[in-house]
């Protein structure tokens, strides 16, 4: 039985516990949702206000130069790249996942010729399969064919029809982990490519990009990385193959010499070669800030911490016979494990629509599954307890069965 | 001959001379680059305090729908529409030009199966070639082919092998202004379809794509229409065409039911099929709050002054003997001008460099161009004196050719 005692002594030794002041949470409220948009850490605002006042009102244009607004994309790909185990120069900020997959998929078939198939997951995020049906309507499925298994079927199905295989290292619905080295040494057995979506990994758990041989992964910047709604998202491109990518969004700013504006398009030789139009300095400014919160954070303590919030919320709902209808579909090992856990109710719905009355922010994933995100650096094991606490109340009183919280928004 | 006394008296009788007022620009400067990146609206720093502190700091993720974040590309699109003679629901804000053109290029060369010609021309922007470069490695020059004439060339080279013309309406160098419903019509005549590129032309000039039947048009946020460095860019796309857009940029933005998370893609049925990834919602709340100072602005009122303040400069220009070496490379005819001028020189880049230390800025574009941007919303005839004086003592002086002034700069 964990008691609030063990809470407060699991909170004084929490080698993260004086990260929280770097965020500005709203007093009295539980934020679970940082895997869909991670909370404001205490430096944007002022960064906000120096890149708008300062280098766009009083130095414009020059700001490129003065500023170095022209970097910005590889000094935050940079920034990025030491969270996910990436030396620099493999890791450039851009556009959004979505976009940036049709990049690194056609990088990847190209450097595969001959070879046509991308192999994914079903319950892979969906935008993901979308990326790939949308090269296969376009370049044929003599070219580009999207075939998607179980995730437990994965392995056995990379074989030499494979170009690539794109996976997303957590599960956006369960948390569900895969072994990012077990199966990109499984695709480079057999000569085939790895994008890994690192949507809900980056800045929630260590990663060894470099190490791992991974050739390419995408995610993004507005979950764990925490720069805002709708963040720039970011490229990892393995060095070995930067000096031969052929991707169909080549726009002025991933031409080898973008301000000659010359008619021909030549490729970058470098991990700019993935940019395309001009960056979008004011979200990435935001980011940039943001991501100061994880200087001196040794990703192997942020996981540990990770894991040990979780265990605890599964503890917690484990020792409270009100909560015994929440029936968990996440991995309970920790190394099957992202940082986040997901419950099964058929009221899924109304029972986040009526925690968010009471201050537990957690969400929804249709059909059925309320989705609770674990950020070491904002959260506290107190914060565990109370959303726990809130939870049981809600169930226990059945209150979510009211008709306000039946109305769906617009975004669940 | 004109005179500072004419120069008064124009400022005095000017229509939009209270505008200036909404923007933010350094004392002194007078700034003549709002073609490259437009100076800053005063409302913006407010907006983005809200979005950071309260939206996003605050709400965090049920400003999604609280805040309605989820609805800003259509109604930041919407916006614009209104700038550029668009109906609601036909402009959605999102991504860059560079992409933007990947999604209407595709949708227009899918809406005529068995043609292949993207027409455009030799000095148009380099990007808008680069991506149609990138769509035919993709798909093979059987299916898309970019051919690309000079601008005297373009209607005769119209004929039934062209999918789609795509052209930008005023040429980035030297500001010339093709005649868009001329154009238009002599690619609707053949059965071609049009994509026009308004970076240089929105909130610049009056447009009226739905009165001549224009199909789909791109355009940028940070411009005339003064959104920030980078800002959002957008995609207008005739209601005709909305029920049948294919294009391979398919993310789930973009699907009839984002939220289902199915795993098939379908796209939507309206001008959100052109969305992609989540959108960036700190910058397009920039660009929201920038297009305020559109308000109550009369597109032709405002196209007015912009050629009063180029004919001014001219005027200027051409009493002075000191400047008698630069040669205009612009048109001189109103219907065949955007809102700037662009003066050949060898030593463009130090007069460049130089006019910036005598708080004119101006911009250079390679190989020997001297490039003067016109806003209307927020120069006076004052400033144009005052930018032709400095000019007139740079030149006189040559001072541009002190070594300080040959450093090149990253971005030029």
């Amino acid at each position: 039985m964990i008691t609030i005692t063990d809470i407060n002594v699991l909170d004084s030794k929490d080698p993260l516990k004086d990260k929280k002041q770097g965020f500005s949470i709203p007093p009295g409220l539980v934020y679970l949702d940082g895997n869909s948009l991670g909370a404001l850490p205490s430096g944007v605002q002022n960064a906000m206000t120096t890149a708008v006042e300062t280098e766009w009102g009083k130095d414009l244009i020059s700001s490129w130069n003065t500023h170095n607004w022209i970097d910005l994309p590889l000094s935050v790909g940079d920034k990025i790249g030491a969270i996910i185990g990436a030396a620099p120069g493999q890791v450039v900020c851009c556009d959004s996942i979505s976009v940036n997959l049709v990049k690194v998929l056609s990088a990847a078939l190209a450097l595969r010729p001959g070879r046509s198939v991308i192999l994914s997951q079903h319950d892979n995020f969906p935008t993901d399969l979308y990326m790939a049906e949308g090269l296969t309507a376009l370049l044929g499925e003599s070219r580009c064919r999207l075939k998607t298994v179980d995730a437990d079927d994965i392995v056995e199905e990379i074989n030499e029809s494979v170009a690539v295989v794109m996976l997303t290292h957590v599960n956006f619905r369960t948390g569900a982990l895969h072994d990012m080295a077990k199966l990109t040494e499984a695709a480079h057995r057999v000569g085939a490519l790895v994008v890994w979506d690192l949507a809900h990994s980056a800045g929630a758990l260590p990663l060894a990009l470099d190490e791992l041989n991974v050739d390419f992964a995408v995610g993004c910047g507005y979950k764990y990385l925490n720069g805002g709604p709708g963040a720039p998202a970011f490229i990892y491109a393995a060095r070995k193959h930067l000096a031969n990518i052929h991707q169909p969004i080549c726009g002025w700013m991933g031409h080898a010499n973008p301000f000659a504006f010359e008619p021909g398009y030549q490729p970058a030789k470098d991990i700019k070669v993935f940019l395309a139009g001009t960056p979008n300095i004011l979200s990435m400014k935001a980011l940039d800030a943001a991501l100061d919160a994880f200087d001196n954070v040794d990703m192997n303590t942020l996981r540990q911490k990770s894991l040990a919030l979780s265990d605890t919320f599964l503890r917690c709902i484990q020792q409270d016979p009100c909560l015994s209808q929440l029936q968990c579909v996440s991995p309970v090992y920790h190394k099957e494990r992202g940082s986040q856990l997901a419950f099964r109710h058929p009221h899924a719905y109304a029972i986040v629509q009526a925690l968010i009355e009471d201050k537990v922010v957690a969400d929804f994933r249709a059909p059925d599954l309320v989705r609770f995100g674990f950020t070491p650096l904002y959260l506290s094991y107190e914060d565990i307890w109370t959303a726990a606490d809130r939870l049981s109340e809600v169930m226990a009183s059945e209150k979510y069965l009211a008709p306000r919280f039946q109305t769906r928004n617009k975004v669940t």
